[in-house]
């Protein structure tokens, strides 16, 4: 890919263009990663050339040159994000650490309202990484860029000691546009404003958390992870809109805990309001933690003037993605402190605190 | 920053912005990194805004948006370019990982002709990492992006377990304009071109591998990390320039050996004319390195037409840093097989085959 390696790598790599899935199987001959598959000769080439252009091929993608020449629109304002994947394990029910980079960084363009256009990709690779593994998780990875309309323009590969990496651990740069005049912020938020989520909240915290610690439990249980961005791009119509996030790290509750940090007002949430699956509320009982503080990886929250939840809601739910879409809560002028309070089923409150330290508080 | 944690972090930062240093000393309380720095929650927002934010303030960064919007110039063409970068030790004579970070990226677009205007940045930090030790690369970081004036505009940490880093890692994405109407690539390259240096090579990679082993050795050998923007944008005055490219990892004899391979055309380098620093030539010849191979970070190669040699080195030679630029060989047709070939200063000629395995081969 563009400018993959400090030095480049020379590759002769000039495949016609695809939009299709290319060979499951990579002609690499090795079958692990070894430290000679970074060192910038002809083992990084191969696997430059074999598995990562291979996958994700397209008309910018050129690993010979050092930066990618990208076309963006002179009429729209151009939005820039970044995010690390380091979840394990690599695959999980419902997806990978490849196809999650493709996810996180749409999802962090769709949510400031922009069209995600072009990404660049980092990959860490742990020596002795399994070659067939690698190979599955960059084609997940250009699968989910394909589905979301984005190219992979520029990508760089390091590869780690072993013992000093986590298998695979993954960068995304997302670069975006928006048409103009829009204009979306925690700081356009006002009491009274009513908040939305796109869907159950805590799948892809649970799917993951299972995967990970092997509790022997099974289920219907799988990650959320896809893309928001016509969710999102729905709800740039709605008149009133403030503010839009997707709540991964720390749930739910961190997003609004967020929001009353930045704006001084509280948020109020409705238990009986907030969807959260049956196998997610029932692993959570079971192994004490709070969905509302797990990732989610394919859900959006928005806040929007009172007036406009109605119309909000009706697009989330006829997007795709949105069928479980939920009028969740509202802001509202602080009591005392500002905070962010769960109207519990039974008809007491409980405060979602900050999160503080891992592993996640027990309430649920 | 923009788009800090997946979440994004709630930081009430709002410091006035800073063209100078900011202190050195971090206020945070903790002296070493733990995993709740990567939650999510209030510690990890107290890292964001604490250190990274402190340092890298700029208009740009909001760390409570989840995308920046970034300013182009309508008439420009735009480029983008990544690379990440795991070197250890973490500092080291000349430089560190955080201005490294920065030169890296800045250099990559520099030689594809673009001006760097903004980057992300991503951080890998392992678990333990002391909190004083961050604070120094990340400011060391941020004055490298004030001195080649770029924004950081957008970023996001990461904590992965102890054991599974290696201290810091970091990725930077860079995003830079040029001029329409230029052309530059390997493709361009003819059999007759000049091939220049913008100066010694092999100091980043001695310096380094010094810093690591600890054989003892010392002297005044520093890493070159630096940019080579100024030297770049002098050669774009240059009728007849073909390409430029950072040596960085693999070295000279990498970025000569994709050349070969991308032409189809030998190179031939003279050994009497590649500048090598004394203390660099002596440390390869007592450890068995050779110093083409050895990784530049702050060094430029251009290809130019053979009419435009002394153009091209006048103007490297006056550019800041360009002070021991030298003409070191040329383009030729190959005769049996495309390679690269280095006139030993004794008459002889050895071939600088591509890079193959770690550790560098032994000729030097």
């Amino acid at each position: 890919m563009a400018a993959c390696g400090d030095p480049g790598v020379a590759v002769d790599y000039d495949a016609p263009l695809q939009d299709t899935e290319p060979d499951r199987k990579t002609p690499m001959q090795d079958t692990h990663i070894s430290l000679a598959h970074g060192n910038g000769g002809r083992y990084m080439r191969e696997l430059i050339d074999e598995l990562f252009a291979r996958h994700l091929a397209n008309p910018l993608l050129d690993t010979r040159v050092d930066a990618a020449r990208i076309e963006l629109d002179a009429d729209r304002d151009v939005f820039v994000t970044t995010d690390g994947f380091t979840v394990k394990p690599l695959e999980f029910p419902g997806g990978d650490i490849g196809s999650l980079a493709v996810h996180g960084t749409v999802n962090d363009l769709s949510v400031a309202g922009a069209v995600p256009r072009y990404l660049t990709l980092n990959a860490y690779i742990e020596e002795g990484l399994e070659v067939a593994l690698l190979d599955r998780l960059v084609a997940s990875l250009a699968r989910a860029a394909r589905e979301c309309g984005v190219a992979v323009v520029a990508g760089d590969t390091k590869v780690v000691a072993r013992g000093e990496g986590g298998g695979l651990y993954l960068a995304t740069t997302g670069i975006g546009v928006r048409r103009r005049g829009i204009e979306l912020g925690m700081d356009r938020v006002r009491a009274g404003d009513a908040v939305l989520v796109s869907g159950p909240v805590g799948d892809h915290g649970t799917a993951v958390m299972l995967a990970r610690e092997q509790f022997g439990l099974r289920g219907d249980l799988v990650s959320d992870s896809g893309p928001v961005l016509d969710i999102a791009q729905a709800l740039l119509g709605v008149e009133g809109l403030r503010f839009m996030r997707d709540p991964t790290r720390g749930g739910l509750a961190s997003v609004t805990n967020e929001l009353v940090h930045a704006t001084g007002l509280s948020v109020r949430l409705r238990e009986a309001d907030v969807p959260v699956r049956d196998p997610v509320r029932s692993v959570c009982e079971m192994l004490g933690y709070d969905p509302y503080y797990l990732a989610c990886e394919g859900r959006l929250v928005a806040v929007v003037a009172a007036a406009a939840a109605g119309d909000a809601l009706a697009r989330m739910s006829a997007a795709p993605g949105g069928a479980e879409a939920a009028l969740i809560g509202g802001v509202e002028a602080p009591q005392s402190h500002a905070r962010v309070v769960l109207e519990t089923t039974l008809g007491g409150e409980r405060v979602l605190e900050e999160l503080e330290d891992d592993p996640l508080p027990r309430i649920c």
